[in-house]
This record gives structure tokens, sequence and C-alpha cells, in this order.
């Protein structure tokens, strides 16, 4: 039987923040020791947005921030294996042999990969923005990983990464695991704007690194119900995005049932419901913030951490990659010509 | 300034015959010496359109009849480097980080892609059929090609190659040199059956490999005008099959001519004209046969070219991806990390 491998991971894009917290990063705090556990730093996807010198300058040290925000939210180091996608170059030849696995229409039909194109601000689709899926599939299949966490965007291409490995499977023996998708239980994360799921880009985010000062500027800032103009008028409850954040992570779920109940009768001001969700979230991130700074006052500790994983998911991918090349047939083509250059070689 | 260098090759699926020697093979020898001339046999290239386990078995003896045959058309083994490509898995490497530098309706516009397609009986475009120009431009600047010579049909291929290069350069600095296209002067060479282009798959071929009698068999069998039903019916000398194969290979130009005018005006048979152009190309072929005879009684030789080729060009393709990779930051993402790492577990 197969170990248990779960893969799963981010593009090196900037620090995290709670939507991330919600939608995938708790999922692996959940997980993490259910599984032998990769946290992939997706510097080649970043690629098929971002690919300026800039953009990829910008990804040590984005890379350190993720690392280090998975190890505040809980991720222990001690088992799980974090590693840097482009140090492993092995990746490349893999996407290069699932290339023809996959057709251009199936591809057309993943819904995100549009969306991703328009929101990086491109005319035309990159050739791999549009194989986005496949090299997700290589990132997977690499270290023949048996589960894979998502979310509403992704799990369209981890579709694709099943497709792969039972059609890679079917063409040249049993090599890869289809895994399972691992769906998260929660709704995507509105942000403080109330306006769209919160992303760096738009700017409405509260990162899990944020102090207790800035947590609670971010929150006295938010959007509440915008008909209600003063604290004596019944407010709205539902949509709203300071009782979406209390309901996520107000651990005072009295408090919250109260607030709502005087909030819907006009018996409670928007200051008084906002200082609570700040004292709330950073309760919530207190022990976070503890962890943070623990792991920070080890100096190399992160790098160190990205290090060993990657040399040590390589030694995985290295033997992953020959196995395929080997059920493919390819690794035969060259032994033969070999075999019998050396065999005459020695006859002379 | 850069040595000059020269990337060609073909697909492993089978011998070589006339159409591939006026397409292609004949401007390889002319251009041998004047470059650093390498050959790809590209197998990976070949996953686009035939995957399975049996295609891919055939390649070795594929590969090998391959090298024979431009040993035998001329190419010499002491100046000529051949190379398997799917032994070069750093190639899969470079082709992914191509694959941001080209968009899709760039791709779909290469008009061959889709000929391709239906020709291989796909239904629906594979991802890696549609990004075949995308790892041919990995093949050519793997080696930093500054020429590529070109038939019809792989022109539109080489422009992308030379875009991708342009914009590698322009985002992360001087790095490929940009190739120039050698266009072969000559027209497609019409099969035997004088229906279209001489290929395998129609079976309308003669072999660079073939001996004087299966030469004379397969002449003897051509299609000629279809209008002439006796030797002294005035015949079409304009499209007519064996008088294109008297003019392209026929050294004895007044036999050549003093044959086309009795066809003309109805004064020879069709049989004449047949043993004239068996007896022609076997003059042609002929110091391929013996070139062919010299190398085939080296045992081992065709294999031990490919084998070192093969190792001498990893050698230039590391080095490539190496430059590629410093060039767009990746190695000092890494490194970076690396540095971090190993200072702290120093100072501890």
């Amino acid at each position: 039987m197969r170990a248990n491998v779960m893969l799963t991971g981010d593009r090196p894009t900037g620090k995290l923040h709670l939507g991330h917290y919600v939608g995938s990063i708790a999922n692996r705090v959940r997980l993490q020791h259910a599984y032998n556990s990769f946290f992939i730093i997706a510097d080649l996807h970043m690629l098929t947005t971002k690919n300026s010198r800039a953009d990829i300058e910008r990804s040590a040290g984005n890379a350190r921030d993720m690392v280090l925000d998975m190890l505040a939210a809980g991720i222990e180091p001690e088992s799980a294996t974090f590693y840097l996608q482009s140090a492993i170059p092995e990746v490349g030849d893999l996407n290069t042999l699932f290339q023809n696995l996959v057709t251009v229409p199936r591809l057309e039909r993943v819904p995100s990969l549009k969306d991703m194109a328009r929101d990086s601000g491109k005319d035309e689709m990159p050739y791999g923005l549009l194989g986005y899926p496949v090299l997700q599939a290589a990132d997977i299949l690499c270290v023949k990983a048996t589960a894979v966490p998502v979310g509403k965007d992704n799990a369209a291409h981890v579709e694709v990464t099943r497709e792969i490995a039972r059609r890679f499977n079917h063409l040249y023996g049993d090599t890869f695991p289809v895994p399972e998708l691992i769906h998260a239980d929660v709704p995507t994360l509105v942000g403080t704007d109330g306006q769209a799921k919160m992303s760096k880009s738009i700017g409405n985010t509260i990162l899990l690194s944020d102090d207790a000062a800035a947590v609670r500027r971010r929150v006295m800032g938010m959007y509440t119900d915008p008909d209600r103009v003063r604290a004596d008028v019944p407010g709205k409850v539902e949509g709203n995005p300071v009782f979406i954040y209390h309901d996520a992570f107000n651990d005072d779920k009295a408090q919250v049932e109260e607030l709502k109940e005087r909030y819907r009768t006009g018996r409670v001001g928007d200051v008084e419901v906002k200082e609570k969700l700040a004292a709330a979230l950073n309760r919530f991130l207190d022990p976070m913030r503890e962890r943070r700074a623990k792991y920070a006052a080890e100096p190399g500790l992160v790098d160190q951490l990205i290090v060993e994983g990657t040399e040590r998911t390589r030694e995985v991918v290295r033997q992953t990659v020959f196995d395929a090349r080997k059920a493919m047939g390819l690794t035969s083509t060259f032994q033969a010509i070999r075999r019998k250059a050396q065999a005459t070689t020695k006859s002379r």
C-alpha cells in the first residue's frame, strides 16, 4: 500500500492573509499529520502571470514570508517538507512529458484560467498559463501525492491531474496514484471592503503577520451595512463583512449572538461591534504571533527548512521521473543504444 | 563573436526517403562544414502525435536507421553531432521556462499544427502539439543555434523560436542568439503516386536505403501522364512525376531533354522513360550505398555516434540552461536562501 502523501502550496507572491487561512491553511494544519506533507513554493507557476526579473527577484523574500506564515499558523517544521519548485528542474521534464496527455479544448474548459489571464492584465492567454494545470499535475505527481486539499478555484485544476495520472497509467502501466481532492468546507472569505474575496492585489486583507494595532486599524476601517447611518437604526447582519468575520474568527459565540441581536434591533454602534471583532481577531492571532516570535528568533531556520526540504523533495522527484521515463520506454531507448555502443567498443 | 551553430533533425519515425533528401538532407550535407552542426533525433516531438509504448519502443531502431541514412547521404561523422532529444532532460526544463514567452493565439496561427493533429487522427489538439514550436525553440536555443535549415512546413515554427529568443533577451538580458532561417530552395518532392508529397504514411516513397532492384520496382510502378494510353500518343511532361524525378536526380541532362522531346511528340514508351529514370536514380544512390556499406561495416559506429553526441550535447545544454536560469534570476532565488541557511548553520 502506498504511503499517504499530500501536496499543497502557494505561489510566492506575498504574505498570507486571513483569506488564505480560511481557504487552505487551516486545512493544512488539520491534515499535516495524517499525511507525508509537501508544501510547494510555486515560483514557476508565478511565471505564468508575473515573469519580469523584478517579480522573480522578490521570490526569495516572499518564499521566506510564506513559510514563516505557515509555521506561525501551526504547521510543524519537524514533519513538514517545504520546497522551492524552481530548484527542482526535473519538474520541467515531467511537465514536458505530461503535455501530450491532455488536449487544448480540455484545458480551455478549466474556468479559472481565463480569469487569471484577465486579472494579470494579459490581452492574450500565455501558452504556459493555459498549461497551468499540466505543470500542477507535474507538481502533484512528482511526489506521487495521494491527496490534494483544494479550494473552489483549483478543484478543476486537480481534476486535470487526475485525468493525466489515469491517462499515463493507461498508456504506460500503473505509475502514479490518482490523487483524491480534499475539499475545504468553508466559503471564500470576503475582503474588508465587503466587495470581493480577500486579495492582496485589491488591498482588502488582514495579514496573518499584522500586529494587534494593524488589525484594529483594518477592522475599524471595514465596511458594514451601508444603509445603517446611525447606531439606533436596525442593521443587517447577513452578508455584513463585520459579522462574517465574527462568525469565522470570534471564539466567544455568545458575544457574537448578543451583538447580532442588538445590531438587528438598533441597539449597538458599529464602533463597539468592530472593537469586539478586533479583540477577537487578536485573540485568534495571538498564538500565531507567539509561534512566529519563537521561530523568527532562530536565525536562518526558515531558510534551512526550505533548503533541506528542497533537497529531500528533489530526491523523491528524481526517483519519480526515473519511474515515469522507464514506464514510457524512454529510458530503454537510450539504454539500448548505449549498450550496443559499449559492447562494440569493448570488442575492438 | 559567437561560433556559427546549426541545429536540424527529424522525428524518429522511420527511414529517410528521397523527399527528405531534396527537402533537407541535401542542405545539411552542403552546410555541414560551415557550422558546428547538431542533428537532433526528436523523439520527444514524436510524442505529440504518437505516444504509445509501441511507438516509443521503435525509436531506438528508427534513430539508428536515420543516422545511418544521414551518414550515407554524406554527413561526415567526424564533424557532426547526433543526439537523442529524450536523453537530455534539461530540454524539458527550458521548454517549461519558455512556455510563458508565447501566447496561445500566436501558436494557433502556426499553420502546420492543425494539419499535424488531423493527420495523426486526433479529434482534439493535444496541448503538447500546440506547443510543438515551443519545444522546438528549446531544442534550437539549448545549443544556442545561430542557423536552422527549414522547409516550407517548419519555417513558421522557427519564427516562434526567434520570437521566444527576442522576448527572453528583452525580459532577462541578452542570452540567446536569434537564429537565422536557411530556406531550402527546392519545392516539396511529389510521391511516386504523383498525388501528394512523398510520405511514409502514404507509401509513395523511394528510400535512400532501397537497393537497385527495389528502386527499379518502385519506378516501374510510378504514375505518369494518365491521358497517354499508348507510346505513340503525345504526352505531358509538366507535372508528370517521372519527369519531375528526371529533373531532380538524372545527372545526364542531355538525355532528359531528349526524353522530354520524344515524350511530347509520342516517340517514346513509358517503359523506356522509367528504365532510364531507374538507372539515373541508382547512379544517384550508388555513392550513398558505398558509404552506407562502409559505415555499416563498423559495428556499433552509429550507436557510438549517438551516445557520444548526446553526451557532448548534454554538456552544452546544461551550460545553456544554467545561463538561462541565471539570467532570469531563478538561480539567485535558491542561492540567496541557501547562503542564509549556510551562514546561520556555521554561526551556531
